[in-house]
């Protein structure tokens, strides 16, 4: 299931990377530090971030088009909220050249499969799903790094119609920025992220609506110091990206919701009931786990 | 509500921290430093822990008795996990010299005021209450800093008995710790932390606990990221401390986690209807909320 790659060299001519933010932004710096491609065509929606890119080095050209970027390139990558996937499938499918092959950054790997599958037709074969485990709660251009992955986890979801050489060449890409890669089913992927990342970041999002909703908010948040900072950075994330994820993994992030709402009642009933021991069996064995996580005893 | 204090000597002959943790350790390490006092009497229950305290050079002279480190002591503070502060206050009480003060650093109010009335009798003017917002998920003396406080809050929860001179004797003392101290009332103040603090606490242990209970924790460990391990921070957290906690300010923690189901349920319900845009809206309020927050404008 894990399978943890060599380093190796992967060189390309053109890259176009569709969405240039803080995820493909730092992949086309990532690249070219490593001198690892000669050119990098970015696509965006918005000017001002087109801008950003260009003016950090990112990319070379900015387009708002996506079949201009890709005809030509022999490396795409897709870094746009999910939701847009099926779109920019369908609008370079026509001009991806046979030589060239996709990877991209979504959260989430069912649905961008799905996706892929309904708008590439034969040329499936050319998309490398990928999932770079290196968000930040930055976002856009600006925030872009040549280093943000390294060090980083990047889970492949390769697809049955992809060659040996495909996977491999889309491993390297992620290699050559720094990052470690493993491979999981897409359904295994979902449900991991949806446990680990999804579910987080929806409690955090209502943890800070719970408390900026009150009467006395200025207050709540005039008290509010570390702990609360921390268990709330990932609140702001962007929310568009999120939305995506979450309705994209719905049915996985339904049932992380229903598993921690029954955890969190088996904790509400213990303070209920005044049951101090068990509330402190509780504490302790969570302390204990993130403990040994911390030590490295899950590393993969 | 708020009180902002000017900086001011406070200087003692002898203290006694009573509970040398990361707060007791980091308070007598902090008036050490600004010389505020000539001798620290330390008294906990772990040799081990009194011995790290001492090497750190927090106490002078360890002890596993109240009563002889109060003895001739004229500040006094309670750091040990709020369910002890009975016990300690009844121990204390007759051996309280008419000029000493007390204080502590209980992250309740309500109950360790209605513990100091029980025990203190009349002596209950010579407790101020007080809480420091800087705790951390490291726990005993060996974490102990003498900078633990510069910059935090203190939040003061003085009582009728005070006299004026007294209060300002103790947030001398927590200002010369380097901390701001604002007043608050014992009620104010156990609701604004169960909410802030307190909340926080409890799901970060039951994410944790939920991902741990799991048949595939190890794997869900592995590809757990930056954004968990920021979230579950303070589940790292003292278990024994915030079993008290929770116990101490039950109805608080109770009707938090019934307003955060409610939220919580409000965006299960937004996700199962497959309803993007009100998803977007609920984390893009959570995000502007927070980085209003991050910006600085519900600073006291």
């Amino acid at each position: 299931m894990s399978q943890r790659g060599e380093a190796s060299d992967a060189r390309f001519r053109r890259v176009a990377v569709i969405g240039v933010g803080l995820i493909g932004g730092s992949f086309a710096l990532a690249l070219k530090a490593a001198k690892a491609c000669a050119e990098v065509v970015g696509v965006g929606r918005s000017r001002a971030n087109l801008d950003a890119a260009r003016s950090l080095g990112a990319i070379d050209v900015a387009t708002g088009d996506v079949a201009q970027a890709v005809r030509g390139a022999d490396l795409v990558l897709v870094a746009t909220p999910v939701a847009q996937f099926a779109a920019v499938f369908r609008a370079l499918e026509p001009v991806l050249a046979a030589d060239a092959l996709v990877t991209d950054a979504g959260s989430t790997k069912r649905d961008v499969v799905a996706a892929a599958r309904a708008q590439l037709g034969a040329k499936v074969a050319q998309f490398v799903p990928a999932h770079p485990i290196a968000g930040a709660e930055h976002s856009g251009a600006a925030a872009a790094r040549a280093d943000l992955f390294r060090g980083k986890r990047v889970v492949l979801a390769p697809l049955p119609e992809n060659a040996p050489q495909s996977i491999e060449r889309i491993a390297g890409a992620w290699r050559t920025c720094g990052a470690r890669t493993s491979n999981m089913s897409p359904d295994e992927h979902d449900g991991v992220f949806a446990a680990v990342s999804h579910l987080p970041h929806v409690l955090a999002f209502a943890l800070v609506n719970d408390v900026a909703e009150r009467a006395n908010a200025a207050q709540l948040f005039g008290y509010a110091a570390g702990g609360f900072r921390d268990f709330t950075r990932i609140a702001s994330s962007h929310p568009e990206m999120w939305r995506d994820i979450c309705i994209a993994n719905r049915d996985a992030v339904l049932e992380e919701l229903r598993r921690f709402g029954s955890q969190l009642e088996s904790i509400r009933a213990l303070l209920a009931a005044g049951d101090a021991a068990g509330l402190e069996e509780v504490f302790a064995k969570a302390r204990a786990a993130r403990n040994r996580w911390l030590d490295g005893e899950f590393d993969l």
